[in-house]
């Protein structure tokens, strides 16, 4: 009898580079990987559901997360604070589910230093000069801004050692088909199945 | 830029697991991959051609290969033998194509050896008594014979940890996406990439 361990996905990479719409894709088709629920300070919008869309949690509450160190990881955006809470992820890999969490890269460094059996996927840009097209016909961002992302994103693209998969995203269904090769290449290796 | 370095890829498994069927479909729906061809001792058939269907050497040209170490792993299969030439995968390797190899346990421990950073998929029955049904279905082995492979496939089901990967050849389609799956997974890895 062959049992699979849950595994933890981190899809990562640099700002602009087309994460959520990756795993927007992947989600659209595999139902057998869930998604890592985020904890924050902020105010729930109207349509927002606490234990959904996020973990609605106060600002105390939050310092307790961390002094306790219930976070995977975390970072404070503006005023308010978000976090991946441990709890969360390993519950669902103990009852042998896949999870998928999407995060930037010093998010994803974070997750390594807690949990570095976790599988990380870098997603890069096929290279500058499409990047700053993107992030450009995006148009969030001012001139500056741009400037400032791709200034980032070289410097981030030296993290790219600490990964184990490195996915260019060129064209987007490409890119969703090789992250969904590689989260099931890892289910089928030995390391992550108990056999007897 | 990035580079990919060539990968070989071990198919292996106890015999009537479906290595050959798994190997054709591959074949027919991946351009990207190349298949070792192996020498051998035996008489060429009208329709054979040599550096295609096999390398066909003389007796003594094969123990010349053993002696010096050009083959990867070699059987003698009755009064016949039979080799993976190393040249023939390097070559390609260096070129940056990826190799498969489809072979029998035993053959694989011993590429194993000679090339550990290959990877190793095991293809796993569902189970003795699927096989055991297999290999009467194909009608070409007697009882005994059949009793004998069952034996030796669940003594060989303890090589599965030399293995990288394990796929149980449930459905043919799902284990062909698989082993595909695989394939493109350590395309993806950082390992397998020099960046630069």
């Amino acid at each position: 009898m062959i049992k699979k361990k849950g595994i933890l996905f981190v899809l990562s990479g640099p700002s602009g580079v087309g994460k959520g719409t990756i795993k927007e894709a992947l989600l659209n088709t595999m139902d057998d990987i869930c998604l890592s629920i985020s904890a924050t300070t902020r105010q729930p919008r109207s349509c927002e559901i606490h234990g959904e869309d996020y973990f609605f949690v106060e600002e105390n509450e939050f310092k307790d997360m961390i002094q306790s160190d219930k976070l995977l990881e975390w970072a404070d955006v503006y005023a308010n604070r978000y976090g991946t809470p441990r709890d969360f992820v390993l519950e669902n890999l103990h009852k042998g589910l896949d999870v998928l969490l999407e995060i930037d890269i010093q998010g994803a460094l974070q997750v390594k230093s807690k949990m570095p059996e976790a599988v990380f996927i870098f997603l890069s840009p096929p290279n500058l000069e499409e990047l700053a097209r993107r992030l450009c016909n995006r148009g969030q961002d001012s001139e500056e801004s741009i400037d400032l992302r791709l200034a980032t994103c070289e410097a981030e693209m030296a993290h790219i050692k600490y990964y184990n998969y490195v996915v260019i995203n060129n064209r987007i269904d490409e890119a969703v088909e090789k992250v969904r090769s590689i989260i099931q290449a890892e289910r089928c290796k030995l390391n992550n199945l108990s056999l007897g």
